[in-house]
C-alpha cells in the first residue's frame, strides 16, 4: 500500500486511510450535484481528495475520523497533487486495519513520554514544587499521554505535547549541567507547567485539533495554568503567596517572552530566561523538521512555515 | 501661607509643607560638602527644594514624610522653579497641622467613596458575582480607602484608586442605561475588580507609590486578581471552571485591550469590550484633569502627559 | 414571512425581499451558462442567493435596490447558508411592500435624530461656535437625515451617522456633567463636526456604502471638515485664524488620536481628548451590538470584528 | 579672526560673534554664584561658552541675538570643546560688524531665491493654480525671504526654506523632463506650496526657530495651507470643490507620505508621489551637507542625524 | 488587430499574441474536463483566457511562450474583462510575427542603454572604481542588456534593469551637479553596482521572471554584490580593505536603507544617502508609470501598487 | 585587599586597582579646578572613583589601563557607591600585580579555548567546510585568543568571544545528538564563523572594547564574515558559488534573525534556524549570568539588561 507521502500524479492505487476532515459540497451544475471534499491521511502525510456524486446514503456513510478503503487516482489540481475516489468502503474488523496506525504520532510512545515525566517529577527535590507539579499534571489526566502541543505550529499530532515536554527536559538537564547557577527544580517545573494547560484549552482528538475551548479563548492557557497553580496551593494547604508559587507562576506567565506574544509579564527570574530560550529552541527546531517530513523529498522547499518568519527551508545538497 | 501651586520666581515665603522626598548629596567641591535635595509638596502641587549644608543634626532630624516649617526663596534652576531652603524645622504639635492636609487627595472623601462601592456590591443582583466580588475586596481590606491608582499616570493621589472605580461606576451606571443589552452585575464586577490587586502590586503611603512589590513586577496585577478569583471560588465554594468565574477573569485579564499594554487576552464579551473603553475614558480624561490641576494657572502648556502620546496640553481662551 | 436572520439550511421559503447587490456570472459548464450572484437582505440580514440559468430577460428585469418577491430553498455552501432561488418576479405595487421597511434602520426615526441634533445646536452658548457647526451641517443637508457612519465598521445602515452623533451626544452631556472643567459647547460641536463630510466621503443609497468618493479618497472626511470650516468663517465673516476656528479644526483633526489612524495632529485640547474617547467608547461598543444582532442567536460565536482587533464576540451564558 | 569652526582646545582668541542663546545659572557653591550659559556662533558654526560670575550689570546687559566681543580661551568640557569667557562687551557702530554676517545663511540670497521662486510661479500655465499659488505665497509675505524650513532637521538657517523650494523646483524641472507624463504646473505648484504655513508654524528669527506656535502645535502645517488653498479659492472666486483645488490639497495633505509622519491622506496623484520623494531627496541630502559643513574637518565623524535614522556620516579618504 | 490593452468585454477579434503562462485545469463536472487557463499578452498588456475542451494534442501544442494566432470573445468575468478562445493555433514563420514584438520592454533600445551605460564606466576617474565596477558588470554578461529589476515592483519588463540604472545615471549626474560635494565616481559606481546581481538572483526569460535562485533566496542581490566585489578585489589584484572597496561595499549593502527592508548596515556616507534616495525616487515613479501605462485608459483608477503603501493612483482631469 | 565587588558605602580601603577609564574634568568652582573622573576595576566588578584637585603631574601620570594602588573612601551619589580617591600611586614591579589579574575574564583559559576550537575544526569531516573555518579563524589570529564577543550586552571580558563560540559548541553537539537530521559539520562551523568578525568589527584592548571600527560600522561583522568567506574560496581554490560556500555564507548572514536585527536574508536552511537558536539561549543566559556575578549580592535586583528587554533580574529565595 503506497504512503500518501510517496502518490503522486497519475498514480493508481487502492489502500487503507484515514478521513481527516469530509464535507459535503455542491457544483456549479444546474442543478448543483452534491460531492464530497476530503482530506485523506496516514501517519506519512496527507492529501486533498474528492468523492464526485456523493448519494443520499454515502452522505450518511462517511464521516471524519473514519478508516476507509479507497481506490483512486492522483491528478493535479492548481499544480498540486489531488486524489479522485473512483471507490470507497468502510473498513471493517477483518481488514485488520487500526486508526492508531493512520495518524501522525511523536517517534516515542506515550507510555515512555509519561514515564520519562514521571521520573523527572520525582526527582525534584522541593517538595513543595513537586506537589504543585503533580497536582497540575494530574488535572490533565490521561490527555497528556496523547494531546498534540498545537494546532498547526508544531508539535502537532499524538503525544506531541508530552513529546515536546520530554525533549525541553533533556535540553533542559543538559543547560542546568552548563550553567550551575541556575536552579535544576525549577526548571523542570517549568518545563512541565509551562504548556500543561493547553489540553484544557483546545478540543483534540487522535492528535488532531478541532478547535480551542471557550476558556482556551477567553483565557488563555497562559493563564490558565497560572490559575491553576493557585487552586493547586490552596487545595494543598500551601501558602499561594510563598515565593515558590510565585516562581512558578512567574515562569509561566512569561515563557512566551513579550507582551504581544501573549505574556502578561516578561521574564524577570534566570529560570524563566532559561525557560523561553529553551522552549524557543524546541518548537522551532521542531517545526522545520516536521515540515521537512511532511514534504515529500522531490520537493526542493518545504511550504512557508509561520512561526518561523514565514520563510520556507530548502533541502540543500552538500 | 502660599500654596506651592503660586509659588514663583522671587518670591521669599515662610509655610508648613511635606517632605515628599529626602536625599542627601555632595556637592563638587572640594572637598564636597553634603546638601539635602528635597521634594517639597502641599495639597496643591511640589517644588524640589535644596538645603546647602546640611548638617549630621540635620541627617539625623529630617525625613521623608515629615511635615516642615520652611522659610525660603524661589530661584530659577534650567528655567523652573527651584526653592532654597534659608531655615526649616519639624512641625510640632503646637503648630496644629496634619500631614493629611499636605497630601494630594481625590476630591470625595475615602469614606464616601468606600460607602458608594459598597452599595454599588450591595446592588450585585448575582450573589456568586457579589460573592467574588466581596472576597477580593476584602483582600486589599482598608488599602481600599486610600491607595493611589497608579505610581504617576493618573489618579496618582490618596484615595486615588476608589475614585477612579467610583467615576468608572457612575459612567458604567450610565452606558448600562444607554445600551441594554450588557450585563450591569458584570460590568460593576469588573469595574471593581479591574484594579483591585494594585494595592498588593505597589507600595504606597499617603497616596505617594515608593515602588512596585515583588508580586507586581513578577506576575504583575493583572493576573494577581485574576489568581484571586479563583482563590475566591475555591474558598467560597464556588466551581472555579463556571461560566461567572470565567467571564470575570476575562473582563479583568482583557482589560488592557492589547497583549502590548499587558493584557494577554483581548475583549471577547461585549462587557469586556465596554470595561476597557470605559476605563480608557476615565483614565485619559482624569489625566488631563489632574495635570491641569497641578500646572500653575500662569503656564499656557501642561508637561507632556506620558499616557497621552507625550502630548502637552493647551489651555485655550475663547 | 421568515426573516433574513431565521433562515436555515433545508428552509424552503417564500416572500419580499431586497436585492442588494447583483452580479451577472458564468459557470464553468462548456459552454459557460450565466447566472446571478445575488444577495438578498431584509432588515434583520443578509444572505448569498444564486440564480441558475438567468435568461436574458432576467438580465434587463433584475437590479440591486429592487424589492422582489421570491419563492427559495437555503442550501449550505462551505458551511454557510446560501439561497437557490427556484422563481422570482418585482415586486409590485398591489404587494404594498417598501424599501424602507427591508432595510437596516437606526432603532430611532431620522426625524427624532435630526430634531435632537438641532436642539443640541440650539443649545451651543457661544454664538460663532453655532455659526460653524449650522453652517457645517447645512452643507451635507438632508444626508444627515439617512447616511451610515461607515461602510462597514460601525453604524453602518440607514441614519447610521445621526444615530451615532446622538448617542454620542447623550454621552458628551454626561461626561460634561461629570467634568465641570470641559467646555460643554465644544463637546457638542465636536461631535457633531467630528464626521460631518462622511456623506461627501461615501456614496450611500440606503444605508448602503457603495465606493469612496475622489474627495474621500484624496482628501479624506477629517482634511474635508477642517476645510470646511475655513470656508464657514469666511461666509459667515468670522476670522479664520481666532480661537473658537482653531479649537474646531484641532478637535477635528484630532479625532482618530494617531497619525496611524488618519489624524495629522494628537489631541492636546482636554475637549479633544473627550471627543476621541467618547467616539471610540460609542463606535467600539455599536460594532459588538450590531455585529451580535446580525448574528443569528444560534451562533455562539460572532465573526471577527475588524475594529475590534479582529476579534469575535461570545455569547456567555450565565 | 578666528571662525567657530575652527576653534580648538587651548586656543585663546579675540573675535566678535552672535549670542545665540543665553541662560542665567547658579553654581552649586554655597552660596550658589550666578553665571552664564551661552550658545556663541558665527556664520560657520557655533560652541557653548561660560562666563563665570555674572554680575548684576551684566544680566542687564548681555542678551540674545546680541553681537559682542569675546575674549576667551577654548577648554575641553566632556570631551567637547566649551569656550571659558574672560572679557566680554556688546558690539558697537564702530566696530563695523553686521548680525547678517553672524548666523548661518543659504548660500544664495533671499533676493535671488525669491526672484526664482516668482518666475517659477509666472511659468505657470492654469491660471487658477496660479491664482492659488500666488494667493498663499503672499500670505507669508516676506517671511519666505528668510525663514528656515525646520527648527533643526534640515535647512535650518536663514532664508533656509527658500533655499529648500528653489532646489526642490531644479530637481522638479529636471524630473518633469525626464517624465513628460507628470504635470509641470502641479509640480511646481506642489513644490511651492508644501511647506508655504511653515513661517506661521514656527516662530523664528535670523533664521533660528525659537518655538512653534499655538497653530502650528494645535493645526500643524501641512492642514493649515489645506486651509488656506480653501480660503485662496474663495477669496478669488475659484470653486473650493474643483479638481484643481482638490489636486492642490491632496499633494500638501500627502506629502509626510505615510500617517505616522504627519500625512493623513497618502499620495494617490503621480504628481504627488514626485513631490514626496523630491522632498525626501533635496532633505536628506542637505541634511548631510549642513551636518558636514558644521562638523570641524577634523573630526572623522559628524554627530548623530536624527532625520537620517540617527545614524553619523563618515568622511572616507578615497 | 487590436492591442490588449484596447480590448472591452462583447469584443469578438482576431490576432496574434503570446501566451505568458498556460496552465492545464479542470472543470468541476462529472467527470471533470480539461481546458486551458491561460495568460496571452501583447506589448501593450496582458488578459486571462480560456480555452474550453482542451485536447490531448492540444496539450502536446500549446506552451508558455509561445506566438499563437487566436480568436476569441472578450466576457466579463468577476467585472474584469476574460478572453474564450474559439479558436487558436500556433504561429507560423509566414506569419511574419516575433516574440520581441510581443513582450513589454523599455522604452529605449537594449543596445542603447548598455552602450550609455558603458560610456557612464569609461568616464569613471579613479581606476580601481572603474576595474570593481567592469568587473562585477562583466560577471552578468549579456543578462544586463535584456533583464527585469524587479519581477512585479517596478521596470518588470525586457531590458528593465538596464533602464533603471540609465535613468537613474541621469538623475545622479544631475544630483551631482547640484551638490559638488559629492563624489560623481562613487554616485556612478554606486548606481551600477546596486542591483547588478539581479539577474543571478532570478531566473527571468523575456524580461519575465520566473522564479528566484537558490542564491536569491539564501543570500540576497545585496549581499551577493559585496561577496562580488570582494572577488573583484582578489582578482584584480586589489587591497580588499583599502576604502574603495569599502566604500563600494558599504553604498550596495546600505541602499536599502533600513534592516527590514533588507540592508544589513544603513547609510553612512553622503554617497550611500544620495543612492537611496535616487533609487527611490526612480523606482517609485517608474512604479507610477508602468502602472498607468498598463491600465486601460477607460479606468479612472489603476489597480493597487504595492510598493507605494498599496495605494491606487488616480487620473485626475485637470 | 577587598575586591570591588564587596566595597560598600562607608568602607576605607587601600588595594591595587586597574584604571578602566579616565577623563580629566573641571569642577564648577570659580575659577574651575581639574578632576580625575575615573572608573577603576578589578576581575570581580568596577565602581566609579574621583580624585579631586588632580595636579599637572597626575595629569602625565595616570592613564587608563595602568595599575594603581589606591587608598580610598566609598561615599554614596545618587544612591550609587562611588570611591572617593585620598593617594594613588601607579603600580611598581616590586608590587608584584599583573593587569591580567585585574581584568574580567571567562572562566575557561584562552589556551584551552583555542585548544577547544581547534579540536571541534579537526573533527568536521567535509574538508572544504574545513579549509573554509580554518582560513577565517586564522585571519583573526591570535585576536580570537583573548577579544571579548561584545561591548556591553554578553561575554563583555577577556576571552568572551572564544568562550561564546565554546560553549555553543557544546549545546550543538548536544543538538546534534538530539536531532540526528541536523548537519554537524554546518552547525560547527556557523557557531565559529558566526561572530568571527568580531575582532575586527572592534577595538579592543584586554577585553574591553573602546571603539567600532570604521568596518565595523559600514559593512557590519555579519556582511564582513560573508566577504571573508568568498575570499577564502578563492584564496583556496573552491568555487565561490558552491553549495558549501552558500550554505556557510547564508548561516552567517542569517543569524540575526531579522531584518531589524541586523539579518540582510532570514534562516532557511535547518542549521541556520538551529544556530540562531543556539547563539540566542547562549548569549541571554550569559547576560543574566554575567550580570547576577557583576551585582552586589546584597542587591536583590540585577540593573536592568538591555538584551533582555531592559528587564532586570531579581535573586528569589526559594
Amino acid at each position: 500500500m503506497t504512503l500518501m507521502k510517496h502518490l503522486q500524479a497519475s498514480d493508481e492505487f487502492v489502500g487503507f486511510y484515514l478521513i481527516k476532515e469530509l464535507e459535503v459540497k455542491q457544483t456549479n451544475a444546474t442543478p448543483p450535484k452534491e460531492y464530497f471534499d476530503i482530506v485523506l491521511c496516514d501517519s506519512s502525510g496527507q492529501l486533498p481528495a474528492k468523492l464526485w456524486d456523493a448519494s443520499s446514503v454515502d452522505k450518511e456513510t462517511f464521516f471524519p475520523m473514519m478508516l476507509v478503503k479507497v481506490q483512486g487516482l492522483v491528478q493535479l489540481y492548481r499544480e498540486r497533487p489531488q486524489i479522485k475516489i473512483t471507490r470507497i468502503r468502510k473498513a471493517i474488523p477483518e481488514d485488520g486495519v487500526q486508526v492508531s496506525d493512520y495518524i501522525r504520532s511523536a517517534p516515542i510512545s506515550p507510555a515512555d513520554l509519561i514515564h520519562t515525566i514521571q521520573q523527572v517529577i520525582d526527582s525534584i527535590e522541593n517538595s513543595d514544587i513537586k506537589t504543585i507539579v503533580s497536582y497540575c499534571v494530574a488535572k490533565v489526566d490521561d490527555k497528556l499521554a496523547h494531546y498534540p502541543a498545537a494546532k498547526t505550529h508544531h508539535h502537532a499530532y499524538f503525544a506531541g505535547l508530552a513529546y515536546h515536554i520530554v525533549r525541553m527536559l533533556e535540553l533542559g538537564e543538559f543547560i542546568c549541567k552548563q550553567r550551575p547557577f541556575l536552579n535544576p527544580g525549577l526548571i523542570k517545573a517549568g518545563i512541565i507547567l509551562h504548556d500543561i494547560a493547553k489540553p484544557e484549552e483546545m478540543t483534540a482528538q487522535l492528535g488532531i485539533v478541532s478547535e480551542y475551548s471557550i476558556q482556551g479563548k477567553l483565557i488563555g492557557h497562559i493563564s490558565m495554568v497560572s490559575n491553576w497553580i493557585t487552586e493547586a496551593a490552596i487545595k494543598c494547604d500551601l501558602d499561594p503567596d510563598s515565593n515558590i508559587i510565585l516562581a512558578l507562576q512567574h515562569m509561566v506567565l512569561s515563557h512566551h517572552n513579550l507582551g504581544e506574544w501573549g505574556s502578561p509579564v516578561q521574564p524577570q527570574l534566570p529560570e524563566a530566561v532559561a525557560l523561553h530560550f529553551i522552549d524557543s529552541l524546541d518548537a522551532k527546531l521542531q517545526m522545520v523538521e516536521d515540515t521537512l517530513s511532511a514534504t515529500p523529498e522531490t520537493e526542493e522547499w518545504t511550504p512557508m512555515i509561520k512561526g518561523l518568519e514565514n520563510k520556507a527551508i530548502y533541502r540543500l545538497k552538500i
